[in-house]
């Protein structure tokens, strides 16, 4: 948490998982410790720690906790145990795919250290958690050099939600890449799409712009298609939640919009993701899980109700947005481009 | 103010100019009296009344006032006590028609009285804003019956912004349309978008349906591009603030977008407005003037800020939807196809 290079909102220290809480940027900044998996499920149900990338690397640390929670004395006992914590801690939430790699990934270690002594078994699963952890910031700079490449010079990138540093072990996805541009001196303008209903692009994206000075400018998501009519914005670029063996991206609620916005007027629009968001067990989009939440975050925004109580809310939290309106995809492994074959 | 049918933000009693506070719904419902025309200039900048026809109604209601509060002797000098009302009104939101169509009116009702005894100018000047508002309901109702023939059995419409009976003198525009298709028995469904960034979907539109028991759903703007996907939207209709002589349509911010993404959708787009909001003297959007509206509408909600006070904001209140995208303008002469010609 000190300086841009080492912004993080997902980092271990004493035995403990520190979480910068997101529901409470962009007016405090607290970390909150954690050292019960089920914690670490409930930061993640309730947007603690949010964003594909982050809430992998907070779960993987969670199966870590879950190991120092067990009082098992055999390897099955354990196992045991941290199959029910894995179990909780997939269950928080459908879409973002990075979850669930993250977990299996944890399972997989577990079960090749059935053969350690059984107090090896909790470091081993912790040194796995930090790789990840490790990783996903390595993939993040490589991504970031790699879409920085699409950028032109004078840029002016609209982006949506946070994929930024706070949304990732640290650095970001999307913006990452707008990170990596920026310091070459490339971006001429940031807009920031406000994101409702959560407001990650003006309480997130807005908070990493401001603090690592990062010209930028604030909209509501409605304005999007104005700009671009007006030849305000050069490209596009989102993070995406789950990405299908086709290249269908799911990513928060509104990413469709911009995709069919950016087609109409023009813009490229841009994917920038891990290559573990990628799910080849998906053919396309059509099979990935949307999750739907609590209506009141469409009713209200803080203490202020901004809709009748009864009246009801249809809240789906991501959409998808088909391979064809998506000019590109970055990882870590390179700049993909249509038709997507990821193999 | 009792029953749907006379449900109205704007009336006159007791020499007073009623206003239903909109800044204060859908939790309070607060009528406030206004006596003088500068409290009218003030209650339209401040959206305590808003909508293009309503503010129209408004201000013609601001210039009978203005008329009561003149001391003047002599007409030449009650033309200029007015002439200074009419310019104070005027100046209070630059985007929609209607506010200077409504001004002109009076201004002509003033300058025919000329001949008239001087205590006979003002209730002349009152009859004329009492004309107004009444043709208003009548001209909505006559736009309802000509809109209800668009829409399908069992239709599932999406509005913006709202265009009711709260945006008008009673009854609404698009939401009048709605309406009359919902009396008909042909509504299935109202997607209420949110409209961010001061809500008047959720906060207007949704209590309107509310108190009507019009069924409907709302969703932040974001959702409305993957509800099309899904074709669970077959007709989109929203209100205007200004239309070009070619059809060109100012409207609430986020219109723009809805038009776009309902063309890539093949759902018909639909403007509902009055005549009177057609301004021949523009022969395209490209002349209509856009309002920005100050920043912190976007950074806060209520007393809840959402983004970085550092972090500047572009926050245009309109966009300009181009005639192309528009499949038909309903107003109360009936309903315009593409090619528009309104002569």
């Amino acid at each position: 948490m000190t300086g841009p290079d080492s912004l993080s909102p997902v980092w271990w220290a004493d035995g403990r998982l520190m979480l910068l809480d997101q529901t409470l940027l962009p007016t405090q900044e607290v970390v909150r410790a954690h050292e019960r998996w089920e914690d670490v499920a409930d930061a993640i149900r309730t947007l603690v720690v949010r964003g594909a990338p982050a809430i992998g690397v907070a779960a993987a640390f969670g199966v870590a906790l879950a190991a120092g929670q067990s009082r098992a004395t055999t390897f099955d006992g354990l196992l045991a145990d941290l199959e029910t914590a894995i179990k909780g801690l997939a269950a928080t939430r459908p879409t973002a795919v990075n979850l669930f790699w993250a977990l299996d990934r944890m399972k997989r270690v577990l079960l090749d250290a059935r053969d350690l002594p059984l107090d090896r078994v909790g470091p081993r699963l912790l040194a796995e958690a930090q790789a990840i952890r490790d990783a996903d910031i390595a993939a993040n700079r490589a991504m970031g050099a790699h879409g920085a490449g699409l950028v032109p010079a004078n840029a002016r990138i609209l982006t949506h939600c946070n994929a930024g540093a706070l949304a990732t072990a640290g650095y970001g996805t999307a913006l990452g890449v707008i990170r990596a541009a920026h310091a070459q001196g490339k971006v001429a303008l940031v807009w920031v799409d406000e994101t409702r209903p959560v407001m990650q692009g003006s309480r997130l994206t807005a908070w990493e712009c401001v603090r690592e000075g990062i010209p930028h400018r604030l909209i509501s998501d409605v304005a999007a298609a104005s700009l671009m009519a007006r030849g305000q914005v050069d490209l596009v670029v989102t993070g995406a939640d789950r990405i299908a063996a086709n290249g269908d991206t799911a990513n928060k609620i509104g990413t469709y919009s911009l995709a069919v916005l950016a087609r109409h007027h023009g813009v490229p629009f841009y994917v920038a993701a891990p290559f573990s968001t990628i799910d080849p067990a998906l053919p396309s989009g059509a099979g990935i899980p949307i999750e739907e939440r609590d209506g009141a975050e469409v009713r209200r925004v803080g203490a202020t109700q901004t809709a009748p109580s009864e009246s009801p809310v249809y809240n789906p939290a991501f959409d998808v947005t088909p391979a064809d309106l998506i000019a590109a995809i970055v990882t870590e492994r390179g700049v993909f481009r249509p038709p997507y074959r990821f193999g």
